[in-house]
């Protein structure tokens, strides 16, 4: 993360005096991979022909450089590619703009590691709380933290917050808003969030805990920042956002936003495409691990290996070890691995996780009986005996 | 378009009367689709596991039902799920969610067509202007309407100004940022449009024509609105949104503004991994054409085949099919193909998509000379003699 040093630097006219580096794997021949790295310089920038590029500064600095350019394996090969951070300068939408906008729609182009520097990652405060932070904010300063989901979709308010009471009741740190709950006629966003939260302060009376309820502020653009000042106002302790669906940017401007100052879990919905192909898009650490914190996420959700979704263990590994990689002064993320999670996965996940993980278990907490309470318990008695 | 009639419509106690309907092409053998058809209908919905869903309305109506499951072709299957309009109602971001939120990160799944009740498409004004609207304002009843992009990145407003100033002499309908273009430090959004917008407004007063210039308002979502209200003060007579990158939502949010009421253009820019795979995602007429129809877009950009990007004639037909299919009220948007579009490509063009597109040419321009008013009238006197 280092501020990157090129080699034609002292060549160069510069803007800012300062690149950011992507790395890009490319698939093809060296001789198609070399022309696809050349691509990408252009497209992503000045979007012009070569031989159209003014020379002096455009040509030197505006236009993406090659950094380095070497063979992973037969048929694939890694492009480092800088570019100017003026051009992706204090504003997360251009950058991504800039690191995979236009070639998103050209095939086997993958972005597997972004290297960013001082003067581009000081834009971003990152996560508020952080590892540490949530840690606190929830009285949790050592094992695994513990998440539930609300659902299933279709409950009234009253239900729903019933269950947030015995979750919390059980010990649960974070009762989050199934991602589906929205603001339907059946459950409205208002009446939810009041009685959730509600719910949720009522137990933490009973057991001296602290935790807290996340509704899911993912909606209309206009309303996301009004509906987290009201969740806020109405006693959430955290929020839940689809940086999928509402841009990515919205979770930059909930993190940035003093008058919310709460923690925000990123939930993966509608993203997926951008993983999934692992020939195009970005690798899972790239985009659930370094681009969620770099836009403010104290937790990121993913569908951990080995349940109901494709990811390996080796790529959920990798975006938990992006969450907390030296990132300038923007703070470690919790990893929130999840997707059909149940109490005998707990083992494993520690064995890859460590202790710094929430353990996301939504319709697992609901086997074994009725009483949600006590199947809590059992599940967070796991962390005390592992 | 019709409202979708379902099989068990009238066992079920209904929550609104109407369901939405997607298809979904699934690959795989005919047992693994048809499970994977089953976990659609839960995981978009309820995300509990199948026994552990009440009985009554959330298992009727809620669920997703599998409407019609049939062969495409050896391995590929259709799966039509209709939803409750209830669960994703007035809200784009939800509505986005069920069609494909959690099944993004699942494999093989891939939206192949949106069917959706007049219940649900009045929700959503769509284009502002659309077909009719767009060539009104732009005094072109008859021909393919022009477009052009100013670039590249690292021109100084002056320098953009002049080129603008060349084009609309030249009779190009259209002035478009480069999407490229933000806020950048050599180029800022607020100088550069009031520079741009007057010199089309210049070269208008001496052709008698009505070109707009089009700025990009692609940027931070807390400032994107206020972008285009500036922008339209500054004499921008249309909008350019990279929707991938805000979010679809800010497109329906700055089409629905009556503050506003330009014209918007989208781009494709951060999107291409939704299409790109073939086998998830969306297809490119659901993506390209029925979605940015529906947020509000006047016109889609996508790469035209045969260009530097990766589509094919069938698809790019199918894009610009779904752009003027019935759609409740909601206005025909135009198709806008681009992406390294030259002159001799447009008698090829005429012959896919009629009279009724918006040809995208931008570093096409530039060739033939210095004089890109003469390189501007060369290639609309295309449209005259085919």
């Amino acid at each position: 993360m280092a501020t990157i040093r090129t080699a034609g630097e002292a060549l160069t006219a510069s803007l800012c005096g300062e690149r950011f580096s992507v790395s890009y794997l490319v698939a093809g021949s060296e001789r198609e991979a070399l022309a696809m790295a050349t691509d990408i310089c252009f497209e992503q920038t000045v979007e012009f022909p070569e031989d159209l590029v003014p020379a002096g500064r455009i040509r030197e600095d505006i236009v993406g450089r090659i950094e380095r350019f070497e063979p992973v394996e037969p048929g694939l090969f890694r492009a480092s590619i800088s570019y100017a951070v003026e051009t992706a300068q204090a504003d997360l939408v251009q950058f991504l703009n800039v690191v995979y906008g236009n070639i998103s729609i050209k095939p086997r182009i993958r972005v597997e590691r972004l290297s960013l520097p001082e003067c581009l990652l000081s834009n971003y405060p990152g996560p508020r709380y952080g590892r540490e932070g949530l840690r606190a904010l929830l009285w949790q300063p050592e094992r695994p933290l513990s998440c539930t989901a609300l659902k299933p979709m279709g409950l009234s308010p009253r239900e729903l917050a019933e269950q947030a009471y015995q979750f919390a009741l059980g010990g649960i740190d974070i009762i989050k808003d199934d991602h589906g709950l929205a603001d339907q006629a059946f459950c409205p966003f208002e009446e939810r969030v009041e009685r959730c939260a509600e719910a949720v302060a009522r137990a933490n009376r009973e057991t001296g805990l602290q935790s807290v309820y996340m509704p899911n502020v993912t909606g209309r653009m206009d309303r996301i920042q009004a509906s987290a000042r009201r969740a806020k106002a109405l006693g959430a302790g955290a929020l839940l956002l689809c940086p999928a669906l509402t841009g990515i940017d919205a979770l930059r401007l909930l993190a940035e936003d003093d008058t919310i100052g709460l923690p925000i879990m990123a939930h993966p919905s509608f993203g997926g495409t951008i993983v999934t192909s692992r020939e195009n898009g970005m690798n899972h650490a790239v985009f659930y691990g370094t681009l969620m914190r770099l836009a403010g996420a104290d937790a990121t959700v993913y569908p951990n290996f080995g349940g109901r979704f494709s990811f390996t263990r080796e790529e959920c590994v990798a975006i938990a070890r992006a969450t907390k990689e030296p990132m300038g002064s923007i703070k470690p993320a919790f990893p929130a691995p999840g997707g059909g999670m149940t109490s005998d996965r707990v083992a494993e996940m520690l064995e890859a996780y460590g202790r710094d993980f929430i353990l996301l278990i939504g319709a697992g907490l609901h086997r074994g009986g009725s009483d949600l309470a006590m199947n809590a318990r059992r599940v967070l008695e796991l962390f005390e005996r592992t």
